[in-house]
């Protein structure tokens, strides 16, 4: 069995997340269903990032093993063909023995966008928050700064986890204004084109559950004035989660990257 | 009564078009429930391009009669609060009496984007026809060039249409790959960034049923060599529709741009 390392992309609108449930479509099942001709048992994928049901991906990475003797490129046709067309294998490459997505991933970006304009984009509701309100993104960019580092961020995990440590280490967290194809829907809208979104990017160690959006939704209210940027530290610090603003909606949300230590950054060749 | 124009944009995925139907989601239907409280009777809204089944529109305009004494900021946001988030009044106006968006429209842009890669970007196949071939943009747009002027454009018409002259003016064609904001998916793929899309753009006095798409059909015929160039003119010259390309798929199509001669060009201030 050879293990093969599929970059993966997908519009998670009315999917039930990465991991394959009782109920609704994953990413996990399709993937693996689309695999199945390539191995003799039921192929199973491992994915750098358990995203969340409504979460997207542009740079998920999956490992998964298979005793198909085709190449990775075969590997790629084969899975995109049985994919539905919101599901894509963006990459495919031989991994080296024991690669594991999840275990052996270095640091992961996700990215957050929001709508303040009072009217939202219709090619982009399904992808940003939308907060029809002035945000002080000055703010929201201070706020966000005091994140970056190892710390404990328990106040930005959903209740009822059970992990072993909630020490994380954050190696980038800022909040800017970006536009053009960083921002865009389809295309931009007559006169004004491709207009601005607030753009949260978290490049982390790992991460809690549900932590980026918590901590999206309490840059929220720290950019409308609800709360001022020392709210960070001091959640940090360890006040209770209740002091935190409320969890963010998971459709603004979006893996973006996944670093590894070993072997070469996965490249887009066959797009 | 007084006549709002409306500028608006709208994702038409699984929507029967424009016109209101026996069955189905229309945009018109939307637009006219959203409008309902605004107006006495029944509210009556006329679009500029009555797009198909499917077809999306960024630069959409609308005229309707409504005898609301709110103004068009407010007709905006009360349009706004009962539509659905996949379509939006990005702008309001009221405009001078007896306008009509449809009759007054003196030019009107489509824009159809093609995705040759073999992966299309799983954000992107939405708004987009994937033709996963190598397609030669020079002579797509030698013969995209040709269709510039006025001529005949029956040969571009689905059957059974019944329209008093098939004479149009073609006031600019053009092909060319776009990336970044006017290619965009939301969320450049890790690695490659927005990846390039082939775009062609159309603005005319008028079009005939299935009109871009049966062109954009053809300019696809070209650019893989089972056409050539010349095909174009000797269809504008009369050979019959069966020589033309097949009609290509609504859902890469879109309404980008209505110009008008009187009054000021809408702008979107209320985004």
């Amino acid at each position: 069995m050879r293990i093969f390392r599929l970059l993966i992309a997908y519009d998670g609108t009315g999917l039930v997340g990465w991991q394959r449930q009782p109920d609704g479509v994953s990413v996990q099942g399709l993937l693996e269903d689309a695999l199945a001709p390539l191995h003799t048992e039921r192929p199973v994928a491992n994915a750098a990032g358990r995203t969340d049901a409504g979460v997207h991906a542009t740079g998920q990475v999956v490992s998964v093993g298979l005793d198909s003797p085709l190449d990775a490129s075969a590997v790629l046709r084969a899975a995109n063909a049985r994919l539905p067309p919101h599901v894509r294998v963006i990459d495919a490459a031989e991994a080296p023995a024991g690669f594991h997505a999840r275990f052996d991933a270095r640091a992961k970006t996700y990215e957050y966008r929001i709508v303040s304009r009072p009217v939202c984009d219709p090619f982009l509701h399904r992808f940003a928050w939308h907060v029809p309100m002035a945000l002080d993104v000055d703010l929201m960019s201070e706020a966000a700064a005091c994140l970056e580092g190892t710390h404990d961020f328990r106040c930005f995990q959903s209740a009822g986890s059970d992990v072993r440590t909630t020490v994380r280490e954050v190696f980038e967290s800022t909040v800017r204004v970006v536009s053009g194809s960083m921002a865009a829907p389809l295309v931009p809208v007559v006169g004004a084109g491709a207009a601005p979104v607030i753009l949260y990017r978290i490049t982390g160690s790992g991460f809690l559950r549900h932590m980026v959006r918590a901590i999206a939704g309490t840059l929220v209210e720290i950019g409308r004035h609800a709360a001022a940027p020392s709210l960070i530290p001091s959640l940090l610090a360890g006040e209770d989660r209740a002091a935190a603003g409320p969890t963010a909606p998971a459709h603004a949300l979006c893996l973006t990257h996944v670093s590894y230590e070993r072997g070469p950054e996965p490249v887009a060749t066959h797009r």
